[in-house]
């Protein structure tokens, strides 16, 4: 068993080198992950420069690129073996809800769909979380179950971990994603030259957080773990665009 | 009727200013682009560093960040009147099946889901496409029927339009997201200074590419309209992962 | 006579559009700018990326590199026929005393000092500029003077302009580089998300600016010329390293 | 005696820690360096964007800005105790002639000029050089002698150190700068997409490199210790200014 790891707030980060440690007792692992903080880059790709890639002395790769770059590289030559799956996180802070459009961490699960077992993000909850040792554990059991419970590779695991002791989680629930207000307004500001600057606001509060949403279950103290897809098709609006779309004499 | 206009483009790229001069006969509309071109953005969103806003002698507003920070900076303050919709596009090549995971054009439509109405990212097929007046046309032909036929506000069209004249059209297709081959291997090259570098590699060939896919829309001559959603919960399994979820007990 | 302009405000800029047609009816042109603001680049040189040159429709050649960059690609092989000399500018905004250090547009005249004619950098004073046809006449008469009078080729002419009409100006002034103070202190401060960031504070006020300096000549409204050298040794200060240096025994 | 340290290598660099340890020794010193490798940044100065500053384990300051940035913020608010001087490096590769307009290592120097003790820029010759102890004894020696023979405030050593074993070093020579002949041209590729690319050359041979020049006496083997001057002004040529700008009724 081969794990890709990645994150999306650089090799530096407590949570990448918490998972590195706890993954590394039950696989190999290569660790390939951007060179600074890349939170919010979604699946940001490096396509109009070349990119670079250091292996620092703890073994880690780091790359001038986005936590996307990371794996893209990792799988399609970096790395003299192919992983068989990914590992991403462990994210400083929760991906919930609408979170997942823009995170960093989920992307660079996203990225290794096209390995052989289920790519996973995981997050620690929290503003300033301390927990590692929680998420790291939730992650080494999740890799134990999914050897034994062979999902379909094409599924992403979004997994949140409350920031609490190993011994006070409550338990695990397979959630849905919930969903989030519109994001605060943006800041206008002024820097010190007298111009104009905005700042993207906050993001917006929890719309849709009933039972069997991901915000419920972190707020209940659950690791929250939910599947994703990654075919963004509404099968279900198909047949109303064809009841509208112009006929061909229409054109 | 208020519209948004954004790409990924930049401010100056061709596809903008023909789906701004197209759409600005039938509504009111409010152009905020990159500053540069921002291809393969996705929905990566500026949080560390502010951002700034120009206002070009056109009335267009270029903004120094992604297209989902100019989308949002736009529906979030920077605009005085909120707008009823965005168009994205058009872009300068398709984006089908994968493509949309890292598409800035399909972010920035993404970011007007909290609008009155459904949002459209409209690209023209091809390496080097020409035919933007006939992007334009689809994109006032899609407007009219959306006005008419209102959908619900969550919903993203994905819209791809052959490279053709108008008259050659052959028609609109609702389609599904097709499905790539996981991309080529990552061109590995050297720096005139002797040092390694990376390229990021070509995307994968066509997988899943019948009846009913965007790619085979386009191969076929017409425009292909794919309603996406952005809730990537994979419903289906979440029955699954309950059966294999860790019990209380367990942990 | 072929003359190679480039500006650190970007190809947009106002300045660079007037010293173009200013210039341009006195001698073949090529415009090689950068593509967005840089102001405060310095002679700073992209080594670790590749850089990209777009002409655009006016014939400005844009690249997404610093100021020293442009010069550089233009005269080591972008351009078809090397350049006699280098024009940067018109600044908006003034390069006075020790603001010459962090300027791109003195950089960018600077990276023209191999060419065959002396390198001029043209600036104008004032926060928000409006008499760029001011900074042109000049450029057009100090071009005619610098073809009657050869200078050796690797003197740089730091060139500030009062922002005043034609009339108004007082004459010019042969000037040495005055002096500021020590800059203003850094100014901290906090994102919105409670984190602190500094923004560079404003230069310091003018310590040296007594007659014969730059400084002097611009407030009492004549043209500044001031001839600049790029050997930086310090000649006097050799003989007094030689007293001190360690002697080999002292090793 | 309080030093502050910086370099343009980024703060992981090995020339940085070999120099922190070093000077650790014989006074309190202060690490502020750039997040990254900002080779060539030159005197380049961040207005636009705000700063970040991140203190360490081993105490060291990373700033997400250029090396002028660091000295910037370290001197005028970030640091609690104005340090008494700079010390820049080592620099991993030599800083010579014509190097020194583009080094950051010269430009975090630089902009210790205000301080109370001359700043001193120290690089390690050579490709990829190995001997850190050497130029760190250098740098101890150097101090030492600064102590005991005080310059002005306003002057900047530039040291170049070959890359030999202590006991092999000739011993030090005060030098001029020499000069490079222009640098080699620029290297015109395609990135995998076929689209063109152009990368910096390498610069140029050594044009000016005879007895008294810093090439020289790194070469044979010896410490260079150049002074450096911040005033540009060519002053010999303001003379010959004067003959020809125009009078007052030329204008």
């Amino acid at each position: 068993m081969h794990i890709l790891l990645s994150n999306d707030d650089g090799y530096l980060a407590e949570g990448l080198i918490a998972l590195a440690n706890a993954l590394g007792g039950h696989a190999e692992i290569s660790v390939v992950a951007p060179d600074r903080n890349r939170s919010a880059a979604s699946n940001s790709l490096t396509l109009e420069m070349p990119l670079r890639a250091y292996t620092m002395d703890n073994g880690f790769i780091k790359v001038d690129g986005t936590p996307t770059d990371c794996v893209h590289l990792a799988i399609t030559g970096l790395l003299e073996n192919e992983p068989d799956m990914v590992f991403a996180g462990i994210n400083h802070g929760s991906n919930l809800g609408d979170d997942v459009l823009y995170s960093g961490t989920v992307a660079a699960a996203t990225e290794g769909r096209f390995l052989g077992l289920p790519a996973v993000a995981i997050s620690l909850a929290g503003a300033n979380p301390i927990h590692f040792e929680t998420a790291a554990h939730v992650a080494v059991t999740l890799l134990q179950q999914l050897i034994n419970h062979p999902l379909p590779q094409d599924t992403i695991l979004n997994v949140n971990v409350p920031d609490v002791a190993i011994k006070d989680l409550k338990g695990y629930q397979a959630t849905r994603l919930g969903q989030r207000h519109k994001s605060e307004p943006v800041i206008k500001s002024e820097d010190p030259r007298g111009r104009v600057i905005y700042w993207v606001g906050p993001p917006g509060a929890e719309q849709d957080a009933g039972p069997g949403t991901d915000f419920y279950a972190i707020n209940a103290g659950f690791v929250s773990v939910t599947p994703l897809q990654l075919d963004l098709t509404w099968y279900e609006r198909i047949n109303d665009l064809k009841t509208w779309l112009p006929k061909e004499h229409d054109l």
